[in-house]
């Protein structure tokens, strides 16, 4: 299988299970069906989505490509008829998230340098792939962000995406990169999830008062 | 009048509802008469805007023809003035409501299908030209979206959507095909307000951890 | 020093100060330093990058020119590390803030005109510009935005955004402009801070269900 199709194979891959994760909000919620959908489609397109207003290639990807739109209503409906099912799953669902968050931080870091961004911005955007729909959906289900509370898991995609350009800039050939920084995400997110690393927080002084 | 003429007037109509309706989530929130105008202005153009962006239409329609956005000032103000007579009207201002819903569908659908989208695309656009303001409304109002949870409402966009797409495989001229969109989703968000018809919902598992 | 100097300088300002109250919300709410991180950076640049979408100036601003990014970055880990330290410089920071909003506000209204954009458009890019960044902060912390319920904020961005507007009809110099309405708001932020004024609030009627 060429380099292309392998990433592609993990985009959908980990379209449907952000899909699965955006819906089992919405199913925990009490959101009907409707909801759940609309959930789980902005959980799994919705960094993409953002990232491609940014970089103004409209209309973005999955209107283009409405697989994506179909898979990640076809996962919606799946969770909202079996929830349990992905509850028994959910060690499984977990890697499946972490390969979806390595695949989708490459492909927008990626597709941010060959749009010209520079370090910061090719690093944002790839974060902002892997990051944003989860952050839409915890907005929708009206809860701070998890991602940014708690876990190793945005920060898992900087680290990635900055050895990605830097392994770029150093000539490295774009197949090499992207297998070696997806995994690198890949492996921290694992490895945080198993260990339980953190990263050091604020102290949530409430009495601040800025 | 022509055709295009009572689109526009629904479009404006629909812009005062929808704007109605955001004016008076700011008021119940105790918002100052600032805050009531923003909550307004960005329920009744937060959905075209948002099509807009997505279709890479800009500036966004509001901003080519400012009318839209005087008529979410206006109608702002005279809630915040008066909101009880709104509460008195309230059976008036959800056909009001459901008038604008069905008429902001059929607009996004349609120019979607201008831009080339495909069935999900398009009917997406449609969706989100409805409803995408009203979502705005809830989350700047720190709630869950009421369409999420309740009540057949994007789901009848959703309906409309699809028909206004098959008509228009099918070649049936724009005006019968933008009428009777936007009386089907007209229809069944009424029917569904009257017989208080609901989405089969997810049972809200709190237990679910994933 | 030139005219676009000084307004550099006072963007710059601005978007540490900005950055420092979002890196502050997150501290305040236990975030991880990533999270305080990524909510600084969409305080200070949000309402800008808001702005060049709906203009479709793409990449947005701190995209081209990444010290932005750098800068939100750097004060937010500032932040982070000593958040003590500018709960005894409120004073300052409400004053560095003011100064960030009346300069956001001018240079996002002066890019709407000359993108020729009409009077509500110009107005509302400048206020947009001024506050997006503060309202996606609030959201992010699952809050209604401060600054539709309470203050003269948001509003004192409009009634610059009218001056620099007028001022921009009558053909006063493009500099004069810039420091007049910057001024402005400004003025009227501080003197509304040192006050108390408030706007007219909604009463709250939480039993007005519509």
């Amino acid at each position: 299988m060429a380099n292309n199709e392998i990433v592609y194979a993990l985009d959908l891959l980990g379209t449907a299970a952000f899909a699965a994760s955006g819906a089992l909000a919405g199913v925990r919620r009490g959101m009907d069906i409707f909801g759940v959908i609309v959930l789980g489609v902005v959980t799994a397109t919705g960094g993409g989505v953002m990232r491609d207003l940014l970089l103004n290639d409209t209309p973005p990807f999955c209107f283009k490509n409405e697989l994506y739109l179909y898979l990640a209503v076809v996962a919606s409906v799946i969770v909202f008829l079996t929830p349990r099912r992905f509850e028994r799953m959910r060690k499984a669902m977990l890697i499946l998230d972490a390969l979806g968050l390595g695949t989708f931080l490459v492909i927008g870091t990626s597709k941010a340098l060959s749009f010209h961004l520079g370090f910061m911005g090719s690093v944002i955007m790839g974060v902002m792939t892997g990051t944003f729909g989860g952050m839409m959906r915890d907005v929708l289900s009206n809860e701070i962000p998890l991602i940014l509370k708690h876990e190793i898991y945005a920060s898992a995609c900087a680290v990635g995406g900055a050895l990605f350009y830097a392994l770029h800039q150093y000539g490295v050939p774009e197949g090499i990169n992207l297998t070696a920084s997806a995994l690198l995400v890949i492996t921290i997110r694992c490895v945080a999830i198993i260990k339980g690393w953190q990263l050091p927080r604020g102290k949530g002084m409430e009495q601040l008062h800025f």
